[in-house]
């Protein structure tokens, strides 16, 4: 089988490190041999250093949301360029921690920037490059926190108020509703739910693509 | 007369420095009080930190172009938005070293990235913000680097090739040509010419806008 990108999105808490082992499993239990684990915003030096300024700031200075999409952008057409297709090219997978679709949610949702000026700004720096196949860990705001914050102290966007989540988590909801490439998982259940549900849809997903 | 955004815009070893004195002394003597001097990229912590990203990189990475125009963007817009927008709206008259036409010369012409996809880059996170007036300095890349290597180390743009800068200078003469916005100095010239030219532009131009 061809090379594939997977991604996992979701909320803060939402347990996408948790949803990455088991799909690594799944995937080396497939027979993959070398998978590329990348995490957005970051996995380059640089890409690193940007998502430190998005996370942190700058002595404390205000960024603009414009500012702060592009940052993402930048961060991530570097990882897709200089990471991403070149393991792609080789025959490697490539399982995302995060990928475009946070963009969409958290800048287009959270942020309430024009949906449009996002899938203009994604066209015209990625062309048509998309993941085979995202999987959205699904849990409402109130459950994404607390988990979070039970993980320690919240950066700059952990710390946005509950209606940035709550729109964060309706725009996700809505592109995955028009996009066959998007599963939707329960992430609500408990841990050995999640990794059955997420188990099981790998491996249709899996089936599928043989087929 | 309105609030107005003049722009000094050339390749390295232009003058930009020296030409930005005078057009200051220029605005000073035709009575404006507040003039605010900004830099791009940079002009915020946030735009600096970028500028030295794009500037040093970060360990050794190699900068995709892409990469590098979404960074100069961030710092633009974050410039814009908080510091010249802000300025031009209390009174103050903002004078800049580089803006928009920087990107298009150098990313379009020295690095050859499809000048369409920097205009709709620049469409969608500015609108149809533009400067009042940008003073184009005219020098040969010869002129240019030497003057640049004798004020010391030269930094990772100024290391690119001869013919990047061949590029980048007949990006900024095929653009001038169309845009009556801008004016082209020749700052072959010596400093005392170069002066006079910039300030009978100058003067000529703000009579224009009284007139």
């Amino acid at each position: 089988m061809k090379s594939k990108f997977i991604v996992i999105e979701g909320l803060e808490g939402a347990g996408k490190t948790t949803a990455r082992d088991c799909v690594a499993a799944v995937l080396r239990q497939h027979g993959v041999n070398e998978l590329v684990m990348t995490r957005e915003p970051g996995g380059t030096p640089l890409a690193e250093t940007l998502r430190n300024l998005v996370k942190q700031g700058v002595d404390g200075e205000l960024l603009t949301d414009k500012a702060e999409l592009l940052m993402l952008y930048a961060a991530r057409v570097q990882l897709v360029e200089t990471v991403i297709k070149p393991a792609l090219a080789r025959g490697a997978w490539v399982l995302g921690d995060r990928h475009d679709l946070s963009s969409q949610a958290y800048q287009g949702g959270g942020r309430a920037i024009d949906p449009q000026l996002i899938s203009t700004l994604r066209d015209t720096v990625l062309g048509d490059f998309r993941p085979d196949l995202t999987l959205y860990l699904d849990v409402t705001p109130e459950i994404g926190l607390s988990r979070a914050r039970a993980r320690g102290a919240l950066d700059r966007i952990e710390q946005e108020s509950l209606n940035f989540f709550i729109r964060t988590r309706a725009r996700y909801l809505e592109l995955a509703a028009a996009d066959p490439t998007i599963k939707v998982i329960d992430a609500t259940q408990d841990i050995a739910s999640v990794t059955a549900s997420l188990t099981h849809t790998m491996q249709q997903w899996l089936a599928e693509q043989a087929g």
